[in-house]
């Protein structure tokens, strides 16, 4: 179970990973702080300093288009020296710049390396990621294993049928209306017409009415979505 | 008085919201929510629910280099409409956008346009804004309450000389180093030489050191910085 602590003042950061340790957490994830861009030593630097006072193992969030920042190769190699700091979640989707990332890291194989975007979770794990951190599990835990698997296996003919069923998912789920926030509003509206949660989002975002809930309610009937779980 | 209570939370702008009423500022100044990017009928539903719990009166603060996200025209025209909110801060810098806000809302006088970036403060207010937020004003409050006036007063001799100091202060405090808290570190740096606060900054960013500081010192000294006072 992996918290995420991201926000714009230190203090709170803090004060969240110790509510997560408070209530039996594995480890934190954070991203950089995103409202006043920070440099690369800066970033490096709180890290330092953050992880001083940190109550569990951290991850660092790679998430450029929500911070407008990316942990450069480097800092990133750099942070894995910091006790404490036991991988890294890239969301930037830049296969490239993961690829830097693990080339300077081939001496800690110890470092955990996992994915946001699930779609490329199969191309990441069959470069040697080791692992996806995948909104649609949420709804379909069994397809994204499987997932895994076959990637780990190298069972390109599994992964690639796997991956269509991924990006059906992505395509009729993820990108009803035109908000910046489909893919959330989407996924909270499968789970709840799936009964697994209700639907609520925080502020400022509401969930999908009842003409987008109808086109949810459908693309899961033509994912034949009882099949998946 | 202005107390910024922008924050990625819902509650903890309300929060910070309460604290400045209870210290008595006079207003407060929010941005669009600033991590996961929201849409313009989100934003706008946004300002209206927060408004409802406002313990005072509310400027909308147009800052897209760190939020991402600019408050539409329409947007701002409709906001305006929103009980409690007075005015807007716009630090676009983008002249043609603010001509289109402020041309959406001539039947609005009362509602106050103030400007972020100093650089830009006399073209603005000759232009029809009602002021500046200006950094700077911390070390040399008469220079930019004189280049306001000479705006005001469309003195275009008047406003030449004295923006130039203005972009003087820019050039030369606001830019020392390759960070992107250059700003930030060179006016704190610089108040701290003066004599007029220390240069504490909040995390992640740091005060300046020895060298650093020198090079602000001696910009102070080429500004003949005592004839500002």
């Amino acid at each position: 179970m992996l918290v995420g602590i991201s926000d714009s003042a230190f203090t709170e950061s803090l004060n969240l990973a110790h509510k997560a340790a408070q209530f039996g957490a594995d480890a934190v994830v954070i991203t950089p702080p995103y409202y006043f861009s920070s440099g690369q030593p800066e970033l490096l630097e709180y890290l330092k300093r953050i992880m001083v006072q940190m109550p569990l193992p951290l991850f660092i969030y790679n998430m450029p288009v929500h911070t407008k920042v990316m942990f450069a190769p480097e800092t990133v190699r750099a942070a894995a020296e910091i006790p404490g700091i036991i991988g890294m979640k890239d969301s930037s989707a830049n296969l490239a710049y993961f690829n830097q990332v693990q080339y300077l890291l081939k001496h800690r194989p110890d470092f955990t390396f996992m994915v946001g975007p699930e779609e490329i979770t199969a191309e990441f794990v069959m470069m040697g990621g080791h692992g996806g951190v995948n909104g649609g599990a949420n709804m379909f835990p069994k397809l994204y294993v499987d997932l895994y698997n076959a990637a780990v296996a190298h069972d390109m003919t599994k992964v690639i049928a796997l991956r269509d069923k991924v990006l059906q998912i992505s395509t009729t789920i993820y990108n009803v209306g035109k908000f910046g926030s489909s893919y959330l509003k989407g996924l909270k509206c499968a789970l709840s017409v799936m009964g697994i949660c209700n639907d609520f989002m925080a502020e400022p975002f509401h969930r999908f009415n009842e003409p987008e809930r109808k086109i949810i309610q459908e693309a899961l009937e033509k994912l034949d979505y009882k099949s998946l779980l």
